[in-house]
């Protein structure tokens, strides 16, 4: 590869219908490439604009006059001694973005861009010279790629929100805001319960999701061999499970970073913050790499197709296990509030919405709807069943690796503290959820309201403590307000004055624009500063 | 006033703890100024960095040895001449912020800063020549511009949500993604149930938010005459009402735009779509004028002060008469879904929720807590006390209005589908709010599920006519996703093209750093563009 090369494979959600297509020339053995309508240029792919020679393009394969699917051409779109667009290529900048200013992503017009047949991605399907296709020898082998894709972002979107919470917790042990007590010194913002309620369970998810996205990982190290092998029973498993995991945790990611954010009044505006940067960085998640709410219909697509093995209790594999719970049981909570307790109404609740969401379906169906329009008329209860899910396995993971742990009681009494608060805030966040069929008894969501203020109050004194166990360095963190030192305001000034428009005390624009502008106004106010 | 004048009342939320001083110097009549401390330093008013000449302060007034409390001055900051800054006033720019990139919001450190007696305002308090301080007749006369700065909020907060809907709904009747039935056309985005629920319950919310702030401008304008005859009790609970509106419609303002961005998918991230633009534009809301939690928690204590008459059924203001709801009865919900059963529904949420934060305040000081320590630790369920007040208010005022609206029946019956939608999405999304106690029954929040689906596809043909009644032209919306037009495509496409760097095919850039860094690289990669 050449400096400025880059890979892009962009995709719209609906990849059946991608207009772009390669088609094969057996005469002079060439993909010719086109994308024929306004609606398939290519958009986004980041350096693509002015900076890259190369790209790979998903297409619309056609050889030997049929439509074989899409697949990945290598394409040169720019001369490597000039620059200048090969034949056929039309690309350029798409403007400016929330956030990667530095990035131009691009968009790019193929009309009759002719490549080697050899630029075809090969590895687990051909075009032969003659133009005959040999297709993979299972359609879903290159799911194995997404998949660990996804899990990483999980992984990788904790870290986002594990930087917030250190800038936003840090700040907010450094602030003071109003007496608690007429005369009192100013309270530090973290010992506002208000506060509290903000940072401490974003803090719990960030540890919850790390944990989630690295058991992900580690499970599909676990089953490589076997992707491999072509046996693909697990990662149709982890596939389903990291598709809702992925969109899950970047919706909790983005939104939680802004909660930061704003936690940290003015000054989080301020890109001396860091925050705003970390914001337009994550948010993307979102989006890419399957639209979240597309991944979360992928998810009750998968947990609707084993319902009725659920329903007739046929052992199902390990991560969807919990769906078959007993419907008709009530909580076992107490004022304890038990781990085990709380997995368990994770659990029924995961399994109510499920099973609401499947009668919904099969009584639309009952009614004369089509499968496909009852489905359509019920994703919204759906999503409600697949994020109860995902909520159900991140809090197991996450109950797990606090469980089974090897630290000291006291690391483990802070931890198991924090994977409560996860548990406990999730519940009440969610409240209808868990309570419609009347699981949880009124005095149960009492001892619940209780326990949470019990438990802010307890995770406070460590909060400071478990954000600085993340151990950013300052340099990453790249923010005034979240700095190791404490020394924030100092550090708000520097940053001020290094402002490049406080490098002259008059700026050349008022001489150009503002002076003559109050020359024409001063005849009409000789004595500007005059009695109000 | 001079071109480059502004004027800024930059405060922090604990008011009597302001740092800054201004010491009446009799012998000269002059006040002189200082900030003494880092913290002190007055931060973020636009246009303070580098353009303005003048400013007004907040400063805590001595006279005659004493402290007379928060006053507003008038500061020169900056010589007329010359644009210098003034003798003891040192200020620049802070730097670069989340949008407000075109604003030079700036920093301001004052050292014995000297200004005529003259330039303290004096409308309500004064400071003689002798420095005699004369009080301001009633203490709270200043809130009148306050109340009025947060109602006009609320309404603009709504067109901002508003403009947000526009621009989505619009895209997303444009967009089309995914065949519904196997090899029809791919659907309109907007025909997908996900999308509407996500969409349409915003738009009720700009609606509902609009008409809101509506009502309480016009309610302003009705008590104004009272306010200056002194007469100050209507105003007090505008007061407490509109900084609990500000807070709850700023929130949902910040959110909703968001929300409509992450469903314009991939462009929504591009400034061609105008939605950053708007998010970064409205969300400082949420922290001006009143930080939002503050604002919650101050109509926390109104609220509370108010219980002990609430509860003994004595006559209270019309803005909080529904507090006194008997908690003993169930909902009144049928099929049909009436108005005012729902609106029975929030003003039973909000009267039990204020219930419970005050048992949750009064168990505590009956446990040995002091109130200022009970109060600490209950600010979460009084915060869910206020936003329930604040969103039957919401709510309230959008059925009133509709209801007693003089239009055609056509035109009603969609203004009631939307004002049904904003109260079913409210309860669903806040359901153990609203059921914790047994209100609704399990069959009745069926009914409200069912209903939330119906009521997504009766408005959903009537979606792009109610953004295109906000009126708002191409020109104010500046966005290629939200054109009246619906030609996106191709000025997504411009709007690509006219990006800076594309007036180069081949920029300086690449000469500079990327074809040295490739002829660096070609002594390694004779071929780059051989077989992978």
């Amino acid at each position: 590869m050449v400096t400025g090369d880059f890979c892009l494979c962009i995709v719209g959600t609906f990849i059946r219908g991608l207009e772009t297509t390669a088609t094969y020339v057996p005469t002079n053995q060439e993909f010719v490439l086109n994308s024929p309508t306004i609606t398939s240029m290519k958009y986004w792919p980041g350096g693509l604009g002015k900076t890259s020679n190369c790209c790979l393009v998903m297409a619309q394969l056609i050889t030997q006059g049929e439509k074989r699917g899409i697949h990945l051409f290598f394409v040169q779109i720019r001369d490597i001694e000039t620059h200048q667009p090969m034949p056929g290529v039309e690309s350029g900048d798409i403007g400016t973005k929330f956030g990667f200013g530095s990035n131009d992503n691009g968009y790019l017009k193929l009309t009759n861009a002719r490549i080697p047949r050899e630029n075809m991605l090969m590895r687990y399907s051909k075009v032969l010279e003659d133009g005959t296709y040999v297709p993979p020898k299972n359609q879903r082998i290159g799911y194995g790629t997404m998949v660990f894709v996804r899990a990483h972002i999980v992984t990788n979107s904790a870290r986002g929100l594990a930087k917030a919470c250190v800038i936003a917790i840090r700040y907010s042990a450094v602030r003071r805001q109003t007496e608690v007590s007429p005369g009192g010194m100013e309270a530090q913002i973290l010992d506002y319960q208000t506060q509290q309620y903000k940072l401490l369970p974003l803090l719990a998810s960030a540890f919850a999701m790390y944990f989630t996205g690295r058991y992900a990982e580690d499970y599909y190290e676990e089953i490589a061999s076997e992707i491999e092998e072509g046996k693909l029973d697990s990662l149709n498993q982890l596939h389903a499970v990291c598709a809702g995991l992925k969109a899950f945790v970047t919706w909790v990611c983005t939104a939680g970073i802004e909660t930061c954010r704003l936690c940290c009044g003015g000054h989080g505006y301020s890109h001396a913050s860091g925050l705003p940067k970390l914001y337009v960085f994550y948010t993307p998640g979102c989006t890419y790499e399957g639209e979240n709410n597309v991944m979360m219909l992928q998810v009750a697509r998968f947990l609707m197709k084993l319902y009725p093995d659920i329903k007739r209790n046929v052992p199902i594999h390990k991560f969807v296990d919990y769906l078959g719970a007993d419907l008709t049981l009530k909580s076992c909570m107490t004022a304890e509030v038990a781990i085990g307790c709380l997995l368990k109404a994770y659990e029924h609740r995961a399994a109510r919405l499920l099973s609401e969401a499947a009668s919904r379906v099969e009584s639309l169906v009952r009614s004369g709807k089509s499968h496909q329009e009852a489905w359509n008329a019920s994703t919204v209860v759906l999503t409600w069943a697949a994020k109860a899910y995902c909520h159900a396995f991140v809090f197991r993971t996450f109950s797990q690796i606090v469980t089974d742990a090897a630290v000291d009681k006291n690391t483990k009494d802070v931890l198991t503290a924090l994977c409560k608060l996860y548990a406990v805030h999730g519940i009440l966040e969610n409240l209808g959820e868990f309570i419609q069929d009347g699981f949880f008894s009124p005095k149960q969501v009492s001892l619940l309201k209780n326990k949470l203020a019990d438990l802010l109050a307890e995770i406070r004194p460590n909060a400071v403590a478990l954000v600085d166990a993340f151990d950013y360095p300052d340099k990453v963190l790249d923010s005034c307000l979240g700095r190791y030192d404490g020394q924030v305001y100092q550090a708000l000034y520097d940053y001020a004055k290094s402002s490049p428009l406080n490098q002259q005390e008059v700026l050349d624009s008022y001489h150009k624009y503002i002076k003559p502008a109050q020359l024409g106004q001063s005849t009409r106010h000789e004595q500007p500063m005059a009695r109000l």
